[in-house]
């Protein structure tokens, strides 16, 4: 399975896309979508860099999944707006093509990745590193989108090993499946 | 000039089309998309019948612009949030067809409607009946968004009547003109 990891920011959106096959993962890329060429005034622009961006990374890398960050209220409820329209514009363009897209905290992404819930930026970067074989650390943002995909993935094993002891088929993540089958 | 109004919503989001001849306005069509068939857990499913709807109405009708109301801040961070996703939603939808969009704050368009900032529902709904013929009165979606469009229409006179006189051919809201001439 690919999945796509999504870590949504109207200045800067990171996206991490890797091939889980049971336990194993492999990298296949990562990077991020910037608009800061763009000024403050123009948000529906912005929104389009960014829906575009999505969507030319999915187009490139057809992955079967998406993962992304729940986004939390901002100390700046103006801040919280911002970023809750750019997450709109990035899962607008997840389900645009009908993919199933499944939805982490931070609190998750980094208990799955380093264990520990409270780990900072630079331990994120240093295990996404080092469970990808990657040769140089990635970029925080590339690695925070990397680190929900492993989520996913993680999240997805245990699924399917909990459905396998049941005996049932059940879906990864029914919840959020929208139109898509696996 | 064809004129599309949105007013966002995560639960309703109303849709109102004019067509505006200099200061001749003709009602085309409104009404409301709707996600309240939907759980509130299922996020990306409704920003999905956000995006689609708008996208249909926008195909259907062919509109020239879009006017967008401004959205604030909730009491409620929360609120707030789904807010500004729902919105996302819908104006990724109307750039994603490289349509203009204009923004307006409800009391930007509350003057341009009733002469009156602080006008209520049921005020707007009455002067939109009123400024398009109706025959009834529009639903209170419905009417914010006629209401956006409508405001745009005066923007846009307003901005053609300063250029002529200036004897600049200035564009009515290039801030937001996304790879779309008019």
């Amino acid at each position: 399975m690919r999945i796509l990891g999504i870590d949504p920011g109207l200045r800067t959106t990171g996206f991490g896309v890797i091939d889980a096959e049971g336990p194993t993962l492999r990298y296949v890329a990562s990077g991020t979508i910037s608009t800061v060429h763009l000024g403050k005034g123009q948000l529906p622009a912005r929104l389009k860099v960014l829906f575009d961006g999505v969507r030319e990374v999915m187009e490139r890398y057809q992955p079967d999944a998406a993962s992304v960050e729940i986004v939390f209220v901002n100390v700046n409820p103006q801040s919280t707006l911002l970023l809750g329209q750019a997450r709109g514009a990035c899962i607008t363009a997840l389900v645009s093509s009908d993919l199933a897209v499944a939805e982490y905290t931070a609190l998750q992404m980094k208990q799955a990745v380093t264990g520990y819930g409270r780990a900072d930026k630079t331990q994120i970067q240093s295990m996404v590193q080092r469970l990808l074989g990657l040769p140089g650390l990635p970029g925080p943002d590339a690695a925070d989108a990397l680190g929900l995909a492993i989520t996913h993935a993680h999240a997805g094993g245990a699924m399917a090993r909990l459905a396998q002891a049941s005996g049932l088929g059940a879906s990864m993540d029914g919840k959020y499946k929208d139109g898509r089958s696996r």
